[in-house]
């Protein structure tokens, strides 16, 4: 098979279908929505076989156990897959929407409409359920979509994808508004990220060499979806219990995701009341510490902290702790350090709060909450398609409004220049 | 000099400078932007003086005389461009609005507020108002900036820049908010796309070469501002004299420019009383017309389009002429071979203007008016930084607002998940 020839037609194929269903009602994107959910019901047997292939070809290539956990499809993974299609199916459509209009004095109306963006192609690694929410999005947003899966769930994401197609059957809706990448060749890449003529955005979700590769090749404007450095600054003036609760939280529950707290930052004069109290929550959770020298001298039975580790995305139960001066420092590590993802401060004082959230440049800064928080369903925008460490586009939660543009309609009684 | 190095030294001085920038008042970036008009009125001689040794060189180079045109520096261009950076300083300040807000369940409370996206940078050709009006822009939505211009412009391009940069003096603001790259060689350009560390945006304006090398090297969000190939298309139920008006206008007017009409569609139905009235229209302004085999029969004596007419982007007195079935053939041709720029209908049919609104997949979808209308100033938006060709961010006029994202701030009492 010529692979150049076989994303050509996928992506043609898919600005095709994207015309009609950019205009098609929601009651019809809605209807393949539902069927897609049941279809995926009715088909477990069928989805848990083809997991088990993965499984056993992922044990067999020395995949980790916490890899090979993410990859398995049980009975409730499949229900909540098919029930987060339909949740989707709920949401109010975006597209259409008026953002905003006014007249002219020239009479000209104009109007700006809120449009799917056309063709998305989604680059992502491991869970098969990205397969079905990320289709059921786009779909919902009124754009075709090109999956492009990882190797090692390829008999998952074809499974699960054809019962999504099967859900375009006696509609009007062109089934190739859905497509997966049925190849698991990498040499597919590099003309899915150049199809410029055809393709709108791509959104690359997975470990950093995946997106340092797409930023790389991509011609075609890429949403990305980095990692999450993201720090909790615990201000002289502040409730230490909620300090210490809004810490635990930020990094123990659930410590692998991009929102979870890499780096705490305390001020010095509170650092020797506060540090033994946080260390001894951590302690109980399994934290490691590492720390800047001053944290050291606090806290005499901690690792020290290397520059490195300040631009660390553990994932995992280790925390860098420093000690800073104050807010201004704090704002500083964290513009220099920190990824732009979700920061936080915890304090009581008006004046430290506003300087910290007018100048901390990242995607969400919190006042007094978790990091954690960072998430389309918390922040009520529904099912998101990742978080955006982008500041172009969508910054932050990517849900259902940030998969549209817009377009100007300018109407008029013969206007001319 | 290790032109990398330089380069470097400029990006991170960009972006310490915008942080300084992006939580500075309205009325200090005014003060500056205020300065630099007045500093651009005093200093005209100065200018003409440096523009002259461009326009000799652009002589002894051999630009043609259209080139040399836009090249050059006049009394009253001095005082139009000094005049534009005033009216910017006039404009509503973009920063700190409020997009959206709302309290979760949870109490929290969400604000999404506009910021600046940090650091632009800014790659053009030819007209050295640009430097002005770019950097007054980008100041004003808290943007550090950096300004890279063409070779032949370069001495134009450098004496402006010189008094855009006084007017930091006495300011609390970084003088190093506003950088050119002071040297023209190409080497420059590629380290300046990949400084994804210290640069937010690309823009990118001016001819399909430059704007293709930039989406091809750049690691860094690009806005590009691509061509025009923008339709007229006459109905079979309109207004003839609009028409004609409408067609006139959107060649003639300003032939040069990406809102210009290139492409002309006419119903099958009033092509013989239509066709034979825009040729006489065309034939007094000197319009070449190059036709579709059905217009050939209507219009003997014209030349016969080819099918890479159907793509072009003249910016001259040159208009490719189609005789379609109707509404829907119109929509698939200009969908094809458009470029999502600007695109009209002239009718009086509701359904024939309503499926075209929705079908065309363009940044500006007119009815009855000339496409011409595309700019931000026509739009009311104030001054524009250029025409966006992109889907993502920004789609048609880029003004002052699309030069700033947004940031999430989340203000709690302690809230965690």
């Amino acid at each position: 098979m010529d692979l150049q020839n076989y994303v050509e037609n996928l992506t043609s194929e898919a600005r095709n279908s994207s015309l009609d269903l950019a205009v098609a009602r929601s009651e019809i994107k809605n209807t393949v929505l539902s069927k897609m959910a049941s279809n995926l019901r009715m088909c477990s047997e069928e989805l848990k076989e083809a997991n088990q292939k993965d499984l056993a070809e992922g044990n067999k290539n020395g995949l980790s156990d916490a890899m090979l956990d993410r990859l398995e499809l049980t009975d409730s993974r499949i229900e909540d897959m098919a029930k987060s299609v339909d949740d989707i199916a709920e949401l109010k459509d975006p597209v259409g929407g008026v953002i905003d209009g006014w007249v002219l004095p020239n009479g000209l109306r104009l109007t700006k409409r809120r449009v799917p963006l056309g063709v998305v192609c989604i680059i992502y690694e491991s869970r098969p359920n990205v397969t079905a929410d990320a289709a059921a999005l786009c779909v919902k947003s009124g754009n075709a979509v090109i999956l492009r899966g990882g190797k090692e769930a390829i008999h998952s994401n074809t499974a699960i994808y054809r019962q999504l197609k099967k859900a375009f059957n006696d509609t009007d809706l062109p089934p190739n508004c859905v497509q997966l990448v049925e190849t698991t060749d990498r040499a597919a890449v590099p003309p899915l990220l150049t199809a410029e003529k055809d393709v709108d955005v791509i959104i690359p979700r997975g470990g950093k060499g995946l997106i340092k590769h797409v930023m790389e090749t991509a011609t075609i404007p890429v949403v990305k979806h980095y990692d999450g450095v993201c720090h909790t600054y615990v201000d002289e003036r502040c409730n230490l219990d909620m300090a210490l609760e809004i810490c635990e939280n930020a990094k123990c529950q659930r410590p692998g995701v991009c929102n979870a707290m890499e780096t705490l930052l305390v001020h010095k004069n509170i650092a020797g009341d506060f540090l033994p109290m946080m260390k001894d929550v951590y302690d109980k959770k399994g934290v490691e510490l590492r720390g800047c020298p001053i944290a050291l001298k606090v806290l005499s039975d901690i690792n020290s902290a290397s520059e490195d580790d300040w631009y660390e995305e553990y994932l995992d139960l280790i925390l860098a702790v420093r000690v800073v001066n104050g807010v201004d420092e704090a704002v500083e590590h964290i513009n220099r350090y920190g990824s732009g993802h979700s920061d936080a401060i915890v304090t009581d004082d008006l004046k430290a709060a506003e300087t910290f959230q007018n100048a901390v440049d990242s995607a969400t800064v919190y006042v007094n909450a978790s990091t954690r928080f960072t998430d389309g369903g918390e922040f009520g925008l529904g099912a998101e398609i990742g978080i955006s460490t982008n500041k172009l586009h969508a910054r932050g939660p990517m849900a259902l409004e940030e998969l549209t543009t817009y377009k100007w309609l300018v109407n008029g009684e013969g206007q001319i220049r």
